[in-house]
């Protein structure tokens, strides 16, 4: 991609009404697009570490088993008095030209219920896992920190259905270890802890994953021991102990919940009367667990973390683009330079972003800074017929030949 | 993909309330499910088509210069009162939690717009190709056809932005270039027609990609010679005639319309005052033209089209796999057979969804051309040391040694 084309230009200033800091980089190296409090629209390059993050999630949602669909956001209201959910806050009310009341889906148990009960009714059809990379909608009084917290997200939803808790838990283990990797391979694995929490009114715990971070909105209390930790609402009940090693040294930590899994039990299962028949011809009622990751979350948490004064310093499995080359001089000999490294790298199969633009040589690099692609390549008139590499994370330049910078793009991707 | 495991088992009848052929074998075969008038759940096989036509869509977007975003679904109805679209019949309205009032996109001209207006000001920013894949909301009436008139629905939409009329037209021929190499791409090529219709109040034309079926809504008038059509509410306009030819020769055909395309000349630049500094410093208003395709539309006419009174056929670049192998045995050694065969086909990369399922022969192979998959395996008793290979769209099975079953399978989804 060249950058003179990309939409859009890469602003000079931090946005003045953003306060966090995912959303002040995110705004200003055009990422993303503040429609309205809580719904941003994603720019070519906040789209692709968007996609990228999806596909991670969607490898290891199929990994365990999850069948991907894609449920409607447009629901009937019938459905959620039926779970005695119609008067919750974040619901957006609406209605269809023929008078029909509906709401906008802010989680999916409503649907996906009555669809598994209208498509499954044995024990052989059982276990089964479902899950949506799809948008939620949440009619939250105040949106706030950037994309942490949107009135519109995208999310991915799990939702699992088994013949009995022993068979739940079991799969409930599998999604803890699916949602690790995740976690790992986004970039968030050293700070993100498996977090116990209250399971609302029908479940002892659930599950939060959570990164620390001083942005966070969350107060957990971490026992290193374990690598687990206690959500500060959750923290009587366990009596300030570890629930794992009943250690009760624990440490108090700001944190952002980057996801969540569920125990249901058969909550919803029993709204919709879910029923399965056994091998010995009894109804029986199916239990689930729902366990989720907001995508945008997920990406200004990476930001939160993975940033210094200047920009963003994107892990290399989300970066929006491998490879961000720079061409810091106007004469036409070194523009050829550049524009041959430039093929050579795309004939190569890198994703590279090349700044072609007629920009000084301080704008290019503190917005390379501020965009934070993981190698930075500069060809100028100072490296001759060798290349500068650099990687965001460093402070070291080096002065490699053409040969030795792709061997050294394709050792660090390849690690 | 295990059958046995697949959400969810294919239906032995039609759905009663459905009408139109689309729904019909969509809904039977478990591509979508109706969650209620209009509004459709993608179930795993029909997600993989809507991903498969998805990805054709971005691949012709992209080679004319498209830049991907991602757009919100909640607009301010403010935006709506600017563009005199806040009383149009199809927006679904609703409010914030503080009090804003806001609507669902049924298009998004009013979002994008004021986005471009931001991020913009200089003629070196154009020409501008900015397009998303995303749901669009449109409150109709009656929601009809299956997934062909939906209230919810997958749409591309690609909105250009140029500095005069001159250039806009040059891109309008690039965009009709790609919109046929798409309709060709999903197998709709032979039967899809470019269709002069109505411009509206602003334009003189816009232009329609309207596929001949008699499932069709709409009345084309098709010039043979040029390969060209006119919406019947335009050939009073064209006096009856072919606007490229004159010929006056024109047959009436019942169509689908499955994109379009649309000069919308300064007609929203003007309503948020979008402009730019030309070369001599001048404002100047930017032209623009907005370009569709819905995705789920696309879905079901590819199955109006390519289908028999057995159910779908799909078209190879689009079929949710590219093999169905089906074990008609129930014998230990022929299952043997038969999961060797889905374990070395999975190894050689083919998509493959193995029926492992204990239904009888019959259901099976309804079954399999139910759902349409172009090339169908079948391991019997009969077949012993061979495996029979019969295409969808053919009545001749073929007795075929494993290598060469693969040989046959590469062959044709290469050509």
């Amino acid at each position: 991609m060249r950058q003179s084309k990309l939409f859009s230009r890469i602003s000079k200033t931090p946005p003045r009404e953003e306060i966090s800091r995912n959303a002040k980089f995110l705004v200003q190296g055009r990422f993303i697009d503040k429609l309205m409090a809580g719904v941003y629209t994603y720019l070519p390059l906040g789209l692709r570490v968007i996609k990228r993050i999806e596909q991670i999630i969607r490898e290891e949602m199929n990994a365990i088993g999850g069948q991907e669909i894609y449920m409607p956001a447009l629901h009937p209201l019938e459905n959620y008095i039926i779970t005695k959910r119609d008067k919750i806050d974040v619901l957006f009310h609406l209605e269809s030209a023929s008078g029909k009341k509906l709401v906008l889906g802010q989680s999916h148990e409503e649907i996906i219920v009555p669809l598994v009960k209208k498509h499954i009714s044995s024990y052989k059809d059982l276990p089964l896992y479902l899950y949506q990379i799809q948008v939620k909608f949440r009619n939250e009084l105040r949106a706030k920190s950037g994309i942490l917290r949107g009135r519109e997200f995208a999310m991915k939803d799990l939702y699992s259905f088994h013949k009995d808790e022993n068979d739940f838990e079991k799969y409930y283990q599998s999604v803890q270890a699916a949602y690790h990797n995740i976690f790992r391979r986004v970039g968030l694995g050293d700070l993100t802890y498996l977090t116990y929490a209250s399971g609302g009114t029908f479940s002892k715990y659930s599950h939060e994953f959570q990164t620390i971070t001083p942005a966070g909105e969350d107060n957990i209390f971490l026992c290193e021991k374990c690598k687990i930790a206690v959500n500060k609402e959750m923290i009587e009940a366990v009596e300030h102990r570890c629930p794992q090693c009943e250690n009760d040294d624990l440490k108090l930590k700001k944190a952002i919940e980057v996801g969540n899994i569920f125990p249901l039990k058969t909550k919803f299962s029993d709204a919709f009367d879910l029923k399965y028949i056994d091998q010995a011809g009894q109804k029986k009622p199916i239990v689930m667990g729902c366990y989720g990751i907001g995508l945008g979350r997920v990406m200004g948490t990476v930001v939160e973390i993975n940033s210094d004064q200047k920009g963003i310093i994107w892990p290399k499995a989300i970066a929006p683009y491998e490879v961000h080359l720079i061409l810091l001089d106007k004469q036409p000999k070194i523009k050829e330079i550049a524009e041959k490294a430039y093929n050579s790298l795309q004939k190569q199969g890198v994703q590279v972003i090349y700044d072609d633009r007629l920009e000084s040589a301080g704008v290019k690099l503190n917005d390379a800074d501020l965009i934070g692609i993981p190698i930075r390549l500069i060809i100028s008139e100072k490296t001759k017929d060798k290349i500068e590499l650099k990687f965001r994370n460093s402070q070291q330049p080096l002065l490699l030949s053409q040969d030795k910078v792709m061997e050294t793009i394709t050792e660090y991707y390849q690690s």
